[in-house]
């Protein structure tokens, strides 16, 4: 038998704002962290590199990254080429929403977490700043967290799953108010859609207004490179 | 806009038995077929050639293999080749499930189903012969389909996915018969779990035991070719 550790945490992380944030919750909190993070043909290599800056800034116990195949299924901005990436807001769901991508993290969390015998999975979402993708609101995740608990081994056995939300109702201010707070240094995070190769952000997209917005609002000095 | 069809179903198709039959029900009640498959670091590639052939079969619009790291994360006699893969029954949930496969592999299909605008998607998963893997309960499917309807944009719009589950409730026996009546030619299909490079099955695993007990007590000849 593996050896039970209650305090071992999977979470998910972008290289973003909101998922280095995520991590020093769960840090916080006591748990060993493992880190995952996903190659899926997304536009922007520079947010790897944030993320594995952020995972060493923050001494994970493992932090791997999956490749994913999501570019092939086609269908989002950040994935397909053929799809501009606005530079003004939109109504309704953007062309930004990567089909499923959150269910799709989660689930690989979730088998990670099983192979590690770990029963807890932090994830970044936001429902306030959230960009308008359905799968970032609360009734999303606890759906999630509902059928995790009947999809694994553990669950199946009695042990309860738990995705921890810690952003969910902070606004982008109080996240990064939080997490300067907990110790995250924001100059490793991108949150681009549209970064370039040494990471400096485009300051137009959706991603880059809600940052701006969220340091202005914050009252704390924005440590991200932006292209001019 | 895209064209919208309510004739349009994805369907998880990995070569063996069930799935052939799940594809073979999906097209006798009409619907344009997707089907999907994925490479999974399994360690029967005969599976992924068998999905190839049944797809061809079935005449199906169009048929994706995914790449996925899924044995990056190990866990499973199927994916890590550490892990002996048993030859006699064993209790409680065996060494070859995969942690969260179908969660894993339904989410890439709501993706796809997403993609397309297909609100219908066929999983051949069975409560009765299921081999005690968690993520084959009509709890599990129950509760994914409910967590789909919030992750996605078609569901947060208020058009509702649809998780067939054709075979859930028949046994092996009675799938085969199903499988037969609709045209299925099992000739084409795998379930052994460590078939050879020809295809042919070990008739020893627990995956190769049900399928011979179902053509057993359906009266239908085997047309399964195993390894002496």
């Amino acid at each position: 038998m593996k050896n039970t550790s209650p305090k071992k945490a999977v979470i998910l992380l972008s290289g973003g704002l909101d998922s280095a944030t995520a991590l020093a919750c769960a840090k916080s909190e006591g748990y060993d962290c493992y880190a995952l993070s996903f190659e899926y043909g997304q536009r922007s290599m520079a947010e790897l590199k944030a993320a594995q800056e952020v995972a060493e800034f923050f001494s994970v116990v493992e932090h791997r990254t999956l490749h994913l195949d999501l570019g092939a299924l086609g269908g989002s901005a950040l994935t397909d080429t053929s799809i501009e990436v606005p530079t003004s807001p939109t109504e309704g769901i953007p062309v930004t929403y990567v089909p499923a991508r959150n269910t799709i993290f989660l689930s690989f969390a979730m088998a990670w977490a099983e192979v590690l015998d770990a029963r807890d999975i932090f994830i970044g979402v936001n429902a306030v700043d959230y960009s308008g993708y359905p799968d970032c609101r609360p009734d999303f995740i606890k759906a999630f967290e509902q059928m995790a608990n009947l999809a694994t081994r553990a669950g199946a056995e009695g042990h309860a799953i738990h995705i921890h939300t810690p952003l969910i109702d902070l606004s982008k201010a109080d996240i990064i108010r939080l997490g300067v707070d907990k110790g995250v240094d924001y100059g490793l995070t991108v949150s681009c859609y549209a970064a370039d190769e040494q990471g400096r952000a485009c300051g137009q997209c959706d991603s880059c207004r809600l940052r701006i917005k969220g340091f202005d609002e914050s009252g704390i000095k924005d440590p991200t490179s932006y292209q001019l």
